[in-house]
Formats: C-alpha cells, sequence, structure tokens
C-alpha cells in the first residue's frame, strides 16, 4: 500500500459523516433545471454549492446567464508549468414524476444496505459530490500539484442554455482554458469494471403536432367521418421505422461515421442480455436488426418517441375525437452527424407525409448537441486509466455511451481541452425514472479515482 | 292556427322565464356520472328533478341501484283503452375536461344571443327540459290523454349500468310496460330540417396496455436497445386500418347487414362538407373511402383511438423510455352486429399482433351496447313525423345516427315498446366536447314537437 492510499482511505474513513451529510444536503435542493416553479430551489443549490467549493480552497465565480447560473471555481496554485484540469458537472436534476412510483420521497435522502435514493443522487449530484471531496482531500493534504477548474452548470437536464452563452463570452473561455476536460458525468459497464468513454451520442428533440379539428368531437357522430388525429399520428410514427428497424427517414443515416479498426478492437460490444433483463424487465428487441445491442445504443443514431398524448386517458372512458394529438421525438446522433441538420431532415419528412385530412406541425427544439468522440489515446486517457485500474486491479475497458451531454461539444472546443469522459453511473441507476439511485461505495470509489488521477495527470506532465 | 297551436304559443309565452329559470337549475348540477366525486351532484341532480316531475302531476319512483339512481314517473290517467308512451331521458352529463377550453364555466348555464352554454346543455338535459314542459303545458290545460311513463337514467355517458340491473327486474319490467318509448337523445341534419332517427350504432370500448420494461428508462443509454412501448403501439394502432381506411382485424365486418332497397330509398344520406367543415374545421377524410361520409358514420362500423398516453408529453422535453404506454378504443357497430363478439375479435387481434419484446394486455369494458334499428314506418313514427311537419312547416326526413345509446336495444326489449328515436341534436352542438350549448329556440320547438306527437298519438289509436 503506497503512503497515498493509505491517505485517502484514512481521510475516506474519518470523514465518513460529513462527506454523507454533504451529499444529503446537496440531494435535498429540488433542483429541477426545467420547472420554473423550481427556480428559487435552483439558484439555493447554487447558492450552497458555491459556498461549499469555496470552504475548499477555490476561487469561485457565480456566473449568472439569462436563464439558471454557472458555478466557476479555480485553484491554480500549482502555477503555469503544471497541466490544467477542467472538471465539468451539473447540480441540476431531471423532473420526478410519476412522483407515486417513488418509494422514498424524491428530495429526503434515503439509504439502504448503502444505496442513496434520490433524485439526482448519481445524476450528477452524486458524481460531482466525490470530485468535491477528492479535491477537499487533495487540498488538505498539499497534494494538489495541477491546476483544477471547476465548471458545474444548472440546466444540462435541460439543454444547457446558460453555459452555451457563457461559451461564447472570450474572456470566459478564457478562463475557462485547460489542458484537459473531464466530464464526470459517466458510467461503468458494471460495478467491478473500470472503463473510460471514448464517445457519446449527440441529441436532437422536436415536439410534433397533429390537428384535425377546431374542438373535441364526439366519435359517434364523427366516427367514420373524419380523420382521427391520433389514427393520423400512429401512422406518421409507425412509418418512420421499417420492418427491420430501420429508421425511414430519407438521409438520417447518410453522415454516420463507422468506427476504425482500431477503434473497434479497442472497444468492448459485450451485451449481457439477462443483467439488463434482470435489471429492466426489457428484452433487447428495439433498434435496427442488423446490429448488436451495445452497437444500436452507442454507434448507430436512434430516433424514439418519448411522449405521445392525445384525447382522455384517465379513468373510465370518454368517447372523444380529440382535435389534435401530439408526439415528442428525440433522435440521439453519432459521429458526424449533425442536430440541425438530421432535425430539419425529421421535421421534412413528418410534414411531407402529413396524412390528409390533418394538419402537422413540427417544432424544433434548440439546445441539442452534437456528439463526441475523443482520443483513445492520451496522457489525460492514461492517468484516469492507471487510476481505474489501480483501484479496480482490473484491466480498464474502452466503451461508448448512448447518452448525449449537449454541451460537451462545445465546451471542448471554447476551452480548447481534450476531452475526457469517466465517471462510475451503472445503468441499472435509474437516472430519469423514479427510485433514483447510487451506492456511497462507489462515493468512496469515485474520490479515489479523481484523486489518483490528478495525482497521475502532474506526474505525466 | 289550431286552437292548441295558439294555446302552445301562448304557454311558452307566459311560462318563458320559468322554463329557462328550470332549465338552468337543472344544468347547475355538475352530475357528471363517470366521476366518483361527482356522487354528491348526481344524487342531489336525481332528488331534484325528482321533486320537479312530481309538482308536474306525476307519480314519481327513485329507483335505488348498484350506482345511480332511476327515476321512473307515471301519469296513468288516460287509463287503459289509451295507448302508453314510455319517455326515456338522462340526467347525468360527461366529464368537462379540457376545463381551461371552457369559455364560460360549465355548470353556470350563460345565454349569449339566445345560446345556452353549459355541460348538459343539449345532451340531455335540454333535451329532457323540453319533455317536461310540454309535460306540463299538456296536464295543465287537461290535454294528456295518453298513459306517460318517464324513465330518466343517471348513467347514459358510463354504461348504463343501473338502469340494465333494473330492466332485469320483472316487477319493473311491468311498471315500464308501453306501447312506444320515445328516446328523446337524437338529431336533426339542421336548424330548419325535421327528421326521425332509424336507427344507432351500437358500441363496445376497451383500454389497450403495452409494457416494455419495470420502470421509466432512459432514451439517451437504452434507445436502441430495447423496444419502446410507445414505437409498439403505435404500430399495433397504426396496423389497425389499411390504406383504404378498413378495419383490419379479421371478422371485423362479417356480420354487418346491409340496409334494405326500402330502407335506402327513405333515408337522406347528403352531407354538407362545407358546413361540415366550418361547424369543425375538419374534413372528411376518415373512415372506410369506398363509402360516402354519412354511410360511414351510419350504417358502417367504425373503431376509433379515443385516448393514447405514455412517455413525457407536459412542457418542455424528457428523454425518457416509458414502461408503458396506453391507448383506449371504442368500436361503433352497425345492425346485427353483437358488441361482445366485435369486442373480443379486437382484442384478439392485438394480443395476437403484439410487437416483439413488450406485453400487450386488453381489457374490455362491460356495459356496451348492441346497435338499434327501428321500424321505418309505424302509428308512432307518424304521430312525430306529423308533429315535426307541423313545425317546421316542411317533409320529415328519416335518417340514422352514427352515435350510440347503449340502453336503447335492452329497454326496448324489457318494455316490449317501439322504440322511437327523436330529438332537436344538431352535429355543431358540441356535446361531450368544451362549449356545449343548445337554443332557446329548440326548447320552443321541443316543448312544441312532444306535445303534439302526444296529441297525434292519442288521436292515431
Amino acid at each position: 500500500m503506497t503512503t497515498t492510499e493509505k491517505s485517502i482511505d484514512q481521510f475516506i474513513e474519518s470523514n465518513r459523516q460529513s462527506i454523507v451529510k454533504d451529499y444529503y444536503k446537496f440531494l435535498s435542493f429540488a433542483s429541477v433545471s426545467s420547472e420554473p416553479e423550481a427556480k428559487k430551489e435552483v439558484l439555493a443549490c447554487a447558492d450552497w454549492l458555491s459556498s461549499y467549493i469555496k470552504n475548499l480552497g477555490f476561487e469561485v465565480e457565480l456566473w449568472s446567464t439569462s436563464s439558471h447560473p454557472v458555478i466557476f471555481a479555480s485553484n491554480l496554485k500549482a502555477g503555469p508549468t503544471k497541466p490544467t484540469l477542467l472538471i465539468y458537472n451539473h447540480y441540476d436534476v431531471q423532473p420526478v414524476d410519476p412522483l407515486e412510483e417513488w418509494k422514498s420521497p424524491p428530495f429526503q435522502p434515503t439509504e439502504i444496505n448503502g444505496t442513496v435514493y434520490a433524485r439526482g443522487a448519481q445524476d450528477n449530484k452524486g458524481q460531482c459530490i466525490y470530485v468535491l471531496q477528492a479535491l477537499k482531500y487533495l487540498i488538505q493534504h498539499e497534494l494538489l500539484d495541477v491546476n483544477v477548474k471547476l465548471c458545474i452548470e444548472g440546466e444540462e437536464e435541460c439543454g444547457s442554455r446558460g453555459l452555451s452563452e457563457i461559451l461564447q463570452n472570450r474572456e470566459k473561455q478564457k478562463k475557462l482554458k485547460a489542458d484537459y476536460a473531464a466530464i464526470v458525468d459517466m458510467g461503468i459497464p458494471n460495478a467491478t469494471t473500470p472503463a473510460i468513454t471514448l464517445g457519446i451520442r449527440g441529441i436532437v428533440t422536436m415536439d410534433l403536432e397533429v390537428i384535425g379539428s377546431h374542438t373535441d368531437m364526439h366519435s359517434g357522430c364523427n366516427g367514420g367521418i373524419v380523420m382521427n388525429p391520433i389514427h393520423a399520428l400512429v401512422k406518421l410514427l409507425a412509418s418512420l421505422r421499417d420492418e427491420n428497424g430501420k429508421v425511414t427517414v430519407p438521409g438520417f443515416y447518410d453522415d454516420v461515421a463507422a468506427l476504425t479498426k482500431e477503434e473497434r478492437q479497442k472497444i468492448n460490444f459485450d451485451f449481457d442480455e439477462s443483467t439488463y433483463f434482470e435489471e429492466t424487465g426489457a428484452k433487447s428487441t428495439g433498434g435496427e436488426k442488423n446490429f448488436s445491442p451495445n452497437e444500436r445504443a452507442w454507434i448507430r443514431p436512434t430516433l424514439e418517441v418519448n411522449g405521445i398524448n392525445g384525447g382522455y386517458s384517465g379513468a373510465g372512458f370518454k368517447t372523444v375525437i380529440p382535435a389534435k394529438a401530439i408526439a415528442k421525438i428525440s433522435c440521439r446522433l453519432v459521429a458526424n452527424q449533425e442536430p440541425k441538420k438530421i432535425g430539419e431532415l425529421v421535421k421534412k419528412y413528418l410534414e411531407k407525409n402529413a396524412p390528409e385530412g390533418v394538419e402537422v406541425k413540427v417544432h424544433l427544439h434548440p439546445g441539442g448537441g452534437p456528439p463526441v468522440k475523443t482520443a483513445s489515446q492520451s496522457k489525460g486517457i492514461e492517468a484516469f486509466m492507471k487510476a481505474f485500474e489501480e483501484i479496480y486491479h482490473k484491466p480498464c475497458q474502452f466503451t461508448f455511451a448512448g447518452g448525449s451531454i449537449p454541451i460537451v461539444a462545445e465546451l471542448a472546443k471554447a476551452t480548447s481541452a481534450e476531452p475526457i469522459l469517466v465517471g462510475l453511473a451503472l445503468s441499472s441507476d435509474l437516472i430519469h425514472a423514479p427510485n433514483e439511485h447510487f451506492s456511497l461505495d462507489r462515493i468512496e470509489k469515485g474520490i479515489k479515482l479523481i484523486s489518483r488521477a490528478i495525482l497521475l495527470l502532474d506526474s505525466s506532465k
């Protein structure tokens, strides 16, 4: 056991209670970025977090934006000859509905056998808190010999509008400048296997509205006469994929860049069908038939309907033909695809294929983001890889992620930093769903991972 | 002008204020039969209506059932040598949502230029109140020389469970026995054209549930791996009709009885495309391509999706793959089709065609009803036809209705009465929708129609 290993273990052991207390405090803020009525909680969370980081030994600036503030913090004591690491996290969370499916209140963290249940327990407050604890350890023990900058935004779950504004600002670009940008919002394939993510998918989202009439109509008197907007909507949506699960929108796959031979060799595409089924109750029967499950989730674009609504769907029955029906659609994009271009292709397809007798309106949302593919070899990657291997006593794998962090491409460009996609998420953490959770064991591993990687990063320059 | 014509005009003139007052009082009860929380209002409405009818000169019984009570009333002073007319109405109404689309509160009747806006303004409180006023007139002027029975139920909008129980009861069957049963819940083609309805469609309804996983999932991490239940649902629903608008469920049309040549000649199938579009904003592009709009609405069965829901459809966006998605389906049926049989056929189709990777559950609702086709010539029909022609100074047309009153077939059978389907509804009344309305002019015409038809029915025996 090295001195550092021993002292990080000691740090965790003697700070166990305060680590959990700080984590729970962070989780208690209902910082749901997409809900205007949660604004107060979002701001309270940002304030608390700013003070917390200041107390760790950082210079902190709370950058206001046209929406939620961005926390910028820096500790540049290592000096200009040392590498600079920017760490990205977010303090906002997803909405909690359906609330009735939560087994404990989403903003009252509840521990059961070492697992903490709360909205944000993992995404991203859990992953943020271990970063901060690792920095606390390094600073307290005077081991921080790398310049560290933190960028913690409050809108990752709803388009990163504020941070996107910040990244347009020359002065702030300069402040954020770094050699590496660790995006600590990623995951590992399972609890015992370390992995670094080499790419994330991009995203573009849109609202689809199918309008049939001025007002809801009686399905007895009018059924058979009019085109029911729900019928038009399901027809249109069903037409979006063919019998092989391929998206039928012309040009949808045109720009998709295939992996190089080297990349393909490096990536572990294994998919554990039975574990997946156990965790989710779902089989891997979606998407394109001629690709494996993880190929479909990582290196192939998708089109998903994330919401559909029309007519009466409460208790009992209402014999209505609704005036309109709506759907919410997102496309996940892979290397070389442009969100705006794909959004326009889908919009055009939906408008062009509007069934006779209804009006189709498509509203593309701003705030999508391009896909990211990182270097598969670099000093930064090396530091995290080694840290992972020391902690897990296992070779570090390389993987991709199906999810999107729309701002990453923009952040990397504006800061001239090399992105490193890391984190300790598991697919079973139920992020964005009821009963999201994270384990205290991974909080510990995260503290070790970040502190060790920073130490290795210094020695690697 | 005959004496009767003069005196009915005088009655309306001198009672104008009280007629509107009584109508508004009736409309003020939020008697939404399908909502358990409205039970108190349903009962208050039944109580008020019972007293009201008693005051007109009827013996009244409030028949309790396992759900909402049925009002039975009789005035048999005409004696056994005279014909007996049973009149059917209902005092319950549809739910009001979406409430925000109402221009005035649904249970505060609001008159604008002779049009009264309220839930139930037409369906069926408006049509019930003119029946009662007509009876008031006949009784006050000692002109009622026909035995009249009233059967006013409180669950027409949600399956008529209570009345259906009543109709199983021998003693009550006896009490309800009549020569004719006027179902005053029907309509006319336009404001100036009288018509009697020769048939209504039957109905069967069901809930469809498509289950993909235990819990909602992240559409980034899982998109492309799993079968999104919304995709499965739209695929399944879209497959229910072919490119000609025909329902694809095997056997769906097998039992449909075509009209006889005589019936076809009697019926006016004219459809005014431009008026329909003006009223509804909808074109007649739904249903089977090789039938005209009114054929599709009157003499052809349909399958309509009345509600669809899955995932997140609120403001903003949530990148979720929902655990399940649901739809509510109704089929309207025509002569010779059996609700239970058709329901089973649709259920079987949906279950058999479940897309791979999801579970499909179909729940058939009880309380559907068979279609009704009445005699096209009889003394009862004749009386209403003549009354119509006297009031509208125009030949009475014969028509069908696309809607359903599930209990009618059962009522006719249990009471041995010949059903007569009449009423003054217009397709533009927005029943079952926000801003339902009825005109005071039609309240007047209704009083005249019912009183005159009863007088003619007497002289026709």
